[in-house]
C-alpha cells in the first residue's frame, strides 16, 4: 500500500522532551527488541511494515523535521518536504503531486493518508490496508476511518453513516462541531473521523487542480507559500457527496499531553531514576546523565532533558503550554541528519557543545563571521577539512578554526564524538555560511 | 572571644546538594546583602563577627572540607585539620593543642566550642560570649548551653540543673537517653544540651593529657589516627562534677533534613524555576543551568545539582539516606581552594570538565600516568606551566598534556574558565602525582 504520514506539530505540550526542533513523535519512549527505545515515528513505521512488508511510506513534513526523520528512519521512507506550514489540504495536494511526478505512482493506485503519531495496535494498519482496497475498488471517491466516540468532543470531525455495518456510505460529515451539535450527532449514531483518508491518486490530483493553480510537483513546491491555509476536511471532505467509511474499533489514542503520554509508557521509568515505595502512579523520563530520586510522589510526571525539568501533577500537566511559551527557547539538544548536538555550557563569550557524528556522516561545510571554534576529538577517527585542506584526526587531536575559516569533519566507520568550544562576543545560530562540500 | 567551630558530616541527607566533598554547611541558601547567597558557614561567621568583631575563629574539620572553607571564608579563619575522623573528644583536644601551640592562646583564656551549622539568631552568639565570660570567671570547669526542650528526643544530651535561673550549676548530665528516661528527665526540669562547651584552655589541655598520651600539637597530629573514637560528652562532660550551664531561649534549629532546610529558606525558589499557581508549600533549589517547571506540586522539595535531582514530598525526604548510599557517588561538582570544577560529560574513554579558577589562584602542579589532557581556555588569561616551561594563555588557546607531563595553570587577575578534556582508558581521580610548584 501507499501510505502518506502527516508529520506536524512543534510539540510544546510535551516540554522539555519536545521543543521547536523535536516534535513529540521523535521522543524515544517505546521499548524495542534490542533493549533500546523507539520513538512514535519508529514504532508506526515498524507497525506498517509488519502488516505490509511491501508498503511504500512517504512522510509529509516541514524542513525542520527532516534531520530527525533521517536520523531515526534512515533512507527507508520518502520525505515530501513542505517549504512552509500550510495546513493539511495543501500538504496532501503536494504529497499527491510528489507521488505522481517524483515517485511514478499511477492515478488508479490507492493512497492512504494518516497522522504520523497514532498510538494504536497493528490492527489499525490492517484497517489502513482495507481502506486502500476499498478506495482502489472505486465505489466511493473518498474512504474515511470511523472511530467509536466516547464523549461529545469538540476536537474531532463527525461522520454520520447511512448504515450500521463495518463499511457504509456516509450521509453527513461535520468538522469540529460545538458540544450541543456533537451530542445531536452522537444520538444519531455518528462516529469520530480518525483523520485517515483513502482515495485513488487521480481523484486527489483532480481536487487539487480544481482549487490550486499549478502545473506539476515542482511548480506547486515553488508556489507553496502562496497557498491558503485550509484543512483537508474543510477543503475536500465536507464538499464531497460520494464518501464511504469503515469502522475501526481497536486501540486509538492521541498522546498529546503528558497525562496520555505517561499512560502509554511501557514502564514507569525511562532513564536513570529511582522511585521509592511511597511513590504512586508516577512516571519519569530522564534523558539527563544524572540520577533522579523520587520520594512520596503521587500521580506525577517528571521529565528531564537538556532543555529543562518538568515536575508536574498529571492533571496539571495539560496546562503546560503558556509556561513553556514564556521560556527562553535556547535549543540545548537536537537530532541532525548527521547525528546530534548537545549544549554543555554557556558563558558570556563562549559556548561548549558536544557533537556526535554517525559513522560516515559529516557536518555541513561552513564558516562563521564572528566566532572562533576549537574541536577536541573525544572518540572515533575521521577527517577534518579546513579551507579545503584535509587532515586525519583521532582522539585527543585538537583542531582550531578562526572566524571565516571554512570547515567540516567527516566521521570514519566508528562515528565520532567531538567537543566544540565556540569563542566570540556574538555567538548565534544565524552566524553561519554554508558552502558546497569540496570533495 | 575564641570560638572553635566543629565542622563535620558528609551530609548525604541533603543530597544532591551535599555529597562526599560538600557538606550541608557549604550549600548556598541564605540571601546576602549583595543579592547572592551565603552558606551556613558564611552566615555563622558573619553572625559571630557581628556580635564580636574581634572574635578569633578556628574551624576544626577534616582535610576534605579545607578547600570549601578556604573558598568560602578565605583566610579569615584558622583551620585545625583533623588527619582523619575520630569524633569530638580527640577533635577538641587537637583544637586545644592547636590554639595553645600554634596560635599562642594562654591557658587562662576561655574557649567556646560549638557546631558549625546551628540555624540561630545573633542572640545565640551573644550567649556564646556570656559563656566565655562565665568560663573565664572560673567558678566551674565546664560551662554548657541549655536549650528549652520540646519533646523527649533520643538524639540529645540532657542537662538537669540545680536551679531554675539563667545560670545554674548542673546536677546531672546524661547523653542520649532512651525515650522513657528522657521523659523522666523532662519531668524533673531538664534541658537539652546544645552541643556548646566553654572552658579555660588549661582545663581542657589537662583533660586531654589525662586521657591521651601526647607531648604537643605536632605529636597529637601525627598520632591522631591511633586515638579512640569518643565524643566529648562521653569522655569529659559525663565525668566532670563541676559543671554549670546557661539557658538559651532564642531560635535554635538543626537543618539536617530537607524538611527543616526548606523551612529555613528565605524564598521558595533558589535558582531557575517557575512554580505555577497550583503549587503549595513547595521549595526548589536549582543549581543546574536548566529551567525547572513545577505544576500542582504540594508539600514538596525539589533540589537539582550536577550530582542529581531530588523530587520528594517533604515528609518523605527524611528517609533519603539509604537511597543515596546506593547511588554511585561520582562527584560531579566540587569547590576547591582555587575555585571549582564541574563534570560536563562522561564517555567511555573520555571525561570533560569545566574548571573555574579564582583570580590569582592555580591548580596543584601535577601529572597523570594513564591519561592525556587538553585544555581550551574559555575566558580569562593566565600562565600554563608544562614540565617547568611557562607559557601565557588567553581565550581560545589550547594546551595539550600527554600522560606524565607535569602541569598547572595560574589564573590572572580576572580568574579563568577552562574546559578540560581527559582522554584515556582508565580515568580515575586517584591517577594523580603532585609536585612542588617550580616557581
Amino acid at each position: 500500500m501507499n501510505v502518506v504520514l502527516l508529520s506536524g506539530g512543534s510539540g510544546k505540550r510535551l516540554w522539555p522532551l519536545s521543543n521547536d526542533v523535536r516534535s513529540k513523535q521523535f521522543i524515544k519512549m517505546f521499548r524495542n527488541e534490542n533493549g533500546g527505545y523507539d520513538s512514535m515515528v519508529q514504532r508506526v513505521y515498524r507497525q506498517i511494515t509488519r502488516v505490509d512488508s511491501e508498503a511504500s511510506v512517504t512522510i509529509a513534513t516541514s524542513k525542520k523535521q527532516v534531520s530527525a526523520i533521517k536520523n531515526q528512519l534512515g533512507d527507508k521512507v520518502s520525505i515530501c518536504v513542505e517549504p512552509e506550514r500550510r495546513d493539511t489540504f495543501p500538504a496532501i495536494a503536494l504529497a499527491a503531486a510528489f507521488l505522481h511526478d517524483q515517485k511514478g505512482v499511477g492515478e488508479d493506485e490507492a493512497i492512504v493518508v494518516c497522522p504520523v503519531d497514532p498510538y494504536v495496535d497493528d490492527s489499525y494498519f490492517s484497517a489502513l490496508k482495507s481502506l486502500c482496497a476499498l478506495a482502489e475498488a472505486g465505489t466511493s471517491n473518498l474512504t474515511l476511518m470511523g472511530i467509536e466516540p466516547t464523549y461529545p468532543s469538540e476536537k474531532y470531525g463527525y461522520i454520520l453513516p447511512e448504515g450500521t455495518g463495518e463499511v457504509s456510505k456516509v450521509k453527513t460529515f461535520k468538522e469540529k462541531p460545538d458540544v450541543e451539535t456533537a451530542k445531536r450527532y452522537l444520538a444519531q449514531g455518528a462516529v469520530w473521523n480518525g483523520g485517515v483518508f483513502a482515495f485513488r491518486l487521480g481523484y486527489l490530483l483532480k481536487c487539487a487542480h480544481e482549487q490550486i493553480h499549478f502545473t506539476d510537483y515542482q511548480d506547486l513546491f515553488l508556489h507553496y507559500g502562496e497557498q491558503k491555509k485550509i484543512s483537508f476536511d474543510y477543503a475536500v471532505v465536507e464538499h464531497e457527496p460520494n464518501v464511504q467509511m469503515m469502522r475501526y474499533t481497536g486501540r486509538w489514542k492521541d498522546l498529546g499531553t503528558w497525562n496520555t503520554f505517561a499512560e502509554a509508557m511501557d514502564a514507569p521509568v525511562i532513564g536513570n531514576a529511582v522511585l521509592n515505595e511511597t511513590c504512586h502512579n508516577t512516571n519519569v523520563i530522564n534523558e539527563l546523565n544524572l540520577p533522579i530520586l523520587c520520594m512520596g510522589c503521587k500521580d506525577m510526571v517528571i521529565a528531564a532533558s537538556n532543555d529543562g525539568i518538568l515536575v508536574s501533577e498529571k492533571e496539571q500537566s495539560s496546562y503546560i503550554k503558556p509556561f513553556v511559551d514564556q521560556m527562553e527557547q535556547q535549543v540545548m539538544y537536537a537530532e541532525k541528519s548527521w547525528g546530534s548536538f548537545t549544549v554543555l555550557d554557556i558563558q558570556d563569550g563562549s559556548m561548549t557543545i558536544k557533537i556526535v557524528l554517525q559513522p560516515g556522516h559529516r557536518l555541513n561545510y561552513h564558516s562563521h563571521d564572528h566566532r572562533d571554534e576549537v574541536w577536541t576529538v573525544m572518540s572515533g577517527a575521521g577527517t577534518a577539512v579546513l579551507d579545503g585542506v584535509e587532515q586525519a584526526v583521532k582522539p585527543g587531536d585538537v583542531v582550531r578554526m578562526a572566524a571565516a575559516c571554512k570547515h567540516t569533519v567527516i566521521a570514519g566507520k566508528e562515528g565520532m564524538q567531538i567537543l566544540e568550544v565556540q569563542l566570540g562576543k556574538e555567538i548565534s545560530v544565524h552566524d553561519k555560511h554554508k558552502y558546497p562540500f569540496p570533495r
